[in-house]
């Protein structure tokens, strides 16, 4: 029986900083995992190198679901993103391992494809209405019909979502963060107008997504769905602060606008109400971030049994090792509803070879045994990590809010 | 104005290993806060360093409830204990100076004393009944009134809770776990003959608690509450898992001994279920794992509304700087319930110079302006960290359970 | 260590009566704190000299949480207005006289600053829709951008909120309650008459807030707000009597105009049902009359739970004392909505030296050590307490109506 | 028509002190009523000399219903019993002096007798179970059949309910509060084994009741609730504090005690959740406490709405005028349970001429017009106000806790 042999971690910054594992077996094979955590980096290799890998040397790499249970409980004081991005980079290797042992690409293992191909969404956004409309003219140009629009509040240049001139379309790429302004009044006034706009340009021939960032109170939460309402949305997203996902009843009582949420819970558990009160249409979590396959695989069991899709997250900040994961499971599950997509840059694709290929609006994971994406490790020597940060956001008074 | 113009993380390893912060101040004041957390340290420490320092240099220490948000909201993909430690050693360094500045205790500044003292509970344990009656003895020798009592199974040497001959009675010290063994329904056999026996032994004269951690199912839980009902106990300790905290209705319909969680819920949200319910009777956070003084004060504030008293989590492996900062918290809060104790080994004692002291079954934080604790940096040089990784538990054919 | 020696109580009328309290202990330091209840001075007054005075001399000024629950739970009889405004003094004393003990502004103590400064809300009002906007036009000239609009009833000269030629703006200034009439039917049509003007002439740029003051059903009040759903108000104030929490439950289904109330309550457990069900997203609890800094800020972490922000109650019938109390949480707190300010006639400012200063719609409460306001009790000696009364409201056919 | 010409308010100290209020009309009637408050006179007096008797003079003595409301919302910052028992003085006076002009026994405009007589539970109490035995014999002598138990704890001779050597039985008469000691521990040890000692002694033949006075937690409630079930207690008062209505569901879910409470609750709002929710039997509201015979009245008919009856709180802190009121309201409301009866000392009664009469184990208030009873404002001359404050109690470690 081959045992894993080796553990090794890399961060490898082009346009962000993604965080890869490889795990190594007695047998010489090789299996990939994303770890990327944008702004945590150096705590999610510690939590790899000095408390993950040392448990799993001499182990039979096998044995998946057991040592996810070893990883997540074996910690005792667990919980978080920076443990769930690292143990998520092991399970990952772990099914590349099966699956490349199988001799079958790893969405056959995930029980075979659902479908022909996985529909996408794209970003566009503008810091002006028109300027966010051209956006989308390029998404749909490019062949996607699903869109997340995001805009610019008058006189606020720097928001979340609003491309800038790095390569990456990243709002951040500095060391300290960066500190964008934010007016909630001016927001809730400024989306349906930017929303009717784009229905009146585009009719209801695409899918539009937005993505409110947990910036606004549950009332007014509330308000923004109302108002959106007549724009038929395939998606709200995260509306309001995680902390207190009740928040979201008010919504429900006044909007049919479905709601994606949870890119940032970190276990089942955290879904557990908007579950059982039907608070939300699309779970958000991606396998980076949750924790790995088999998290990931349970929770969309428990959402399909709750009528919930699937909505995996998918910037740039998942490198294309993240991506591969998403995709060979979006492929498999029945109730996969959309994945988001972001085109890594040319310098980020190169350094991450890659089986997936995307087609317009759809993707494939492809057909190659395990999961078909790695890091080259040797192209990847010159693009060491150099600290990047995620902004934050202070409304006009100081007050910090929700970035 | 001040400014903070240095972070420093040490790491001591005696019995145990801390994570120790200090903040320095343009007017060269020092403030400590203790980041530890048992397993976790290289995680831990490069949180602190990479992610957090840097946005506290040149800040104005002043500024605790600002910088508490920036620390957790700012970084985005927050949650979990690796960050809620790194954040508290900081939010406690805050408190310890502006609390020096103010030329009083901390405890000054949280209200003023509530009490004279604080109540500590001492823990037990014993392979057999005998073996944990005598260590309940030396409890009550040392003056304590309350004493959590932790049993073997028999024919299991190994289980959570029991003295080994390390000095500081850790269970738990080497690099690699080890692998303890498990039997739900022998313990729930066994655990109502022992404190069958210590009531015989004690009568009503002592409080008892006891400690679950986290390994039976709602069903069992709810009929090992009822079993122990006749002996009285303080608390019963984490008696499910907390990744589903609707777990502890059962127990509730079934039994009124009084119920403690929460040492690793990572932030307030996590009770929600709990207070709104009222299916718990005591918070277990602690200061150092909860993220600082900051947020177990308004988690105890929203306790407080539910009836529910605080039972701070207080092993040796939260440092002398975090019992510091619990016994100013515990002295000042109104729903004070009991704080537990194990002392520190005198190798830790002589790192850690602090101004609290216990006479018998009571602590009191002192009368030094600030937190009065600090690590002795110098001496601290010849103890640096060694991995030490707690325990996991399996049961009889092989499937990890809760430690 | 210092005890209190003596607490005086003062009663002074300018354009309203303000008690006012000082804490002297045997180190000579005096504390300030305000139990102004409009039409209840005696009263208090009573309250404070005859049943919580004594209780203070010899006390340890240092104990503020312990006193507060001494004041409250130790007469057994508690609760209601009367009782906490004048606990309230008592404890905004003794923080004023620990945050001067510490040499520090009060907000430091509550956790430091968490933003520039406060931003309020003022008061414009008119028999008619156009003087009601002359009236917000005063206040924009004065700097404020959120402003709180009542108006009158056609024929029907005096109602809640309009302004009188007394030169505070109060709608009160006699010993004998006037009365007011009312007409809920012809309010219900005029509200969003004067708001569909108010925004027809102010656009978006301003926010807009409106008080109902407990006079609607249910059913009206849900009616109301759907009415006002259009124009965008920052909050609807207690639209429905207090003495029955669960009428906002209809209104709630019916709009998302954010609803703000309590500044009748007088403890956190009158919020109980509004938070667990999510029916308001502002608290308008005072300092003053909801027992001082130490329940205000316990509340106000409960509200930060559910995601509801503070709206501090601030006309003049809040002495500058009371007003630099809110002044320092609203600096301190993270969920801060909006601060109520209605300027004090120049009389009044100048019997209360402070340290607070408001510049256009902000405030700050200044860098003193302490509180920063207090009474000059040799110039109030010239301004005794005289008799004034709220105005009651009744309907046409005399039955008496929440004013 | 006869108008109200003059309000006078009298503080009697004889074991307690009494408040006293007498209406008197044009037509010279005398209208009297009880607004004692135990500890809080002088506030209580201030309430009604300064802002509610105002605003009587010159009106209808008929208008009670109207009355009372202005008394209520006419302050707009209304609640708390300093208000409701002034309010519920002239409430009472009111209902005399109609019942006067009717020539009619006030329980006749009440709706008639709806019984004989009126059950009461006298008071019994020792330091010892014996000695709680004695008194217990005392009281079936005098004819009672139904009794109040309290018994102290081993080691602390005082605690709540214990008589003492003061004529009264009163536990509390210095001006300064006696600190009584607590240890809830040793009261649920304790509890059971008295009652069960009771029901050894007198078989099932008497009625027991027993008051916890709020000093337990939730969980301690239950636990106390399920332990006393085999003692068939007729009622068990206030287990939990009132801060927190919704602690007795846990005890709900464990027993099936009859449970009373709310004799410091102030409105009926205060009762909601406990009705909706059926968590309680009795209500335990005096016509003095909480506003008068208008009020009490009204949540007595809604009581009955949900199945629960009255338990008229009646100690001797309620003067003969409010005895008085309390057996008119008993002997008409189709739900009554039992009156508390705690007789006044010789001197009291001798100061307050009465119609009601006591006969062994009932009451009946009389037959003469009105309310019949008053105060004797020649011989209460030479009984003026001292003071008298209740105690407060600790337990061991100084914590204040619920007396």
């Amino acid at each position: 029986m081959a045992v894993v042999t080796q553990v090794d971690v890399y961060v490898t910054r082009t346009d962000r900083n993604h965080v890869t594992v490889r795990v190594t077996t007695s047998d010489a094979r090789e299996g990939w995992g994303d770890a990327s955590l944008y702004g945590r980096e150096p705590a999610v290799v510690a939590f790899l190198e000095r408390h993950a890998a040392p448990l799993l040397i001499g182990r039979d790499p096998h044995l998946i679901e057991d040592t996810w249970h070893l990883l997540r409980k074996g910690g005792y004081w667990r919980g978080g993103a920076i443990e769930t991005a690292g143990i998520a980079a092991i399970d990952v290797a772990l099914w590349d391992l099966k699956a490349q042992d199988a001799g079958l690409p790893l969405y056959q293992l995930l029980g075979g494809a659902s479908r022909e191909h996985v529909t996408l969404y794209a970003h566009a956004s503008g810091a002006t209405p028109d300027e966010a409309a051209e956006s989308v003219d390029r998404c749909l140009d490019e062949g996607f019909s699903a869109v997340r629009v995001q805009f610019g509040l008058p006189g606020r240049p720097a928001t979340y979502g609003l491309e800038d001139d790095s390569p990456s379309g990243s709002s951040a790429d500095t060391a300290l963060p960066e500190i964008e302004s934010w007016d909630s009044a001016a927001y809730l006034h400024e989306a349906p107008r930017v929303f009717a706009l784009m229905r009146e340009r585009y009719g209801t021939a695409i899918r539009l997504l937005h993505d409110v960032h947990h910036r606004l109170t549950p009332v007014e939460a509330a308000a923004l769905a109302k108002s959106l309402e007549p724009y038929d949305l395939l998606w709200l997203e995260d509306p309001t602060p995680l902390e207190n996902p009740a928040s979201l009843r008010l919504l429900r009582r006044h909007s049919t606008v479905p709601i994606a949420t949870g890119e940032i819970f970190t276990q089942a558990n955290d879904y557990r109400l908007l579950f059982e009160e039907g608070l939300i249409d699309y779970v958000r979590s991606s396998v980076t971030h949750v924790g790995g396959i088999t998290p990931l695989r349970k929770l969309l069991d428990i959402a399909e049994f709750y009528g919930v899709r699937s909505g995996i997250h998918g910037p740039s900040d998942i490198s294309p090792i993240g991506m591969a994961a998403a995709l060979h499971l979006d492929l498999a599950v029945h109730n996969f509803g959309i994945q988001e997509f972001m085109e890594h840059s040319a310098q980020t694709l190169s350094l991450f070879p890659h089986a997936y290929s995307r087609n317009g609006g759809f993707a494939h994971p492809g057909e190659v045994p395990g999961l078909g994406a790695r890091l080259d490790v040797e192209a990847a020597a010159s693009h060491p990590y150099q600290p990047l940060t995620l902004p934050v956001a202070r409304i006009d008074d100081g007050t910090l809010i929700h970035w």
